[in-house]
């Protein structure tokens, strides 16, 4: 099955000049959405791990489904304010300005072995942070995994010290 | 399984007087995941429906994996701006001021059948307003379904057109 095809293009979304890969034709037509689950469960076959864990909101689609397909536990990245208990914080730079995402401080164990899963890796600046954020809790990145590669926005360059195993590449 | 000793108690959030439900343990506890997923599917086993529908953030974690498992398409509805394509909105009150979800205008066919998730069924405002864009689409409701329900606030007075599925009550 070609998911490529379930993937729409949006130009200048969110701003002018961009191509915004929208993924809810795939996400609506159920054959294609079970090819992506599965198709991202293959690429991390190899890798050893404990949880998932995804940023809001897209990633917890894919983080979710593939945790359940994979029988592991998931463990949600958010924006400030919306997780209820105790949180680690991480600021990272944008293009324009800083963005701030927070995980429960009590979310990952010592040593756990975490895959970093999300819809799309574009500039790499998100999975980097929540590397980042997993390390700061004593977790282990094992690996990362995207539906879809942006490689014209050279996001390998930000994320060298990780595996990275992704679906469909523009 | 008792999935209710996953669930973590949060007093005061994110209002004074509020408990929270926090289902992050549940999610961390791969055996907990499962199980409330299965439950959820289970609750709906005799529902004919052709997609899930769920709201961001929490709906798409138990809306994706309940996809998946039941081999159905996945339909977002998400906050004002975050959609990339044509949308329909809807603003509904909640305690203090209004609020607003968007879906895509494209996302559901006419007579289309729709099961609703999300992880909480509180006062049943958020439901009752994407049950409300589900039918202005040409969809229809052929149930919902919550991991958490909330009997204290009375939901199922909002509710009252539709079946109700859930697995824990409080």
């Amino acid at each position: 099955m070609d998911l490529r095809k379930f993937i729409r293009d949006i130009p200048d979304f969110p701003f002018e000049g961009i191509i915004f890969r929208d993924v809810t034709p795939l996400l609506k037509n159920p054959q294609a959405f079970q090819a992506a689950i599965d198709k991202m469960a293959e690429t991390v076959s190899d890798i050893d791990f404990d949880s998932i864990v995804a940023p809001e909101a897209r990633g917890f689609i894919f983080g979710s489904a593939l945790a359940y397909k994979l029988h592991k536990g998931f463990i949600p990245v958010r924006k400030p304010g919306k997780l209820p208990y105790e949180t680690t914080s991480i600021e990272y730079d944008l293009e324009y300005g800083t963005a701030k995402l927070q995980i429960h401080s009590d979310a990952i164990d010592k040593g756990e072995k975490i895959l970093l899963v999300d819809d799309v890796l574009a500039t790499g600046g998100t999975a980097n942070a929540i590397a980042q954020l997993v390390k700061k809790l004593g977790g282990e990145v094992a690996g990362t995994c995207f539906l879809v590669e942006l490689t014209y926005l050279n996001p390998r360059e930000k994320l060298r010290d990780y595996l990275i195993r992704t679906v469909i590449s523009y």
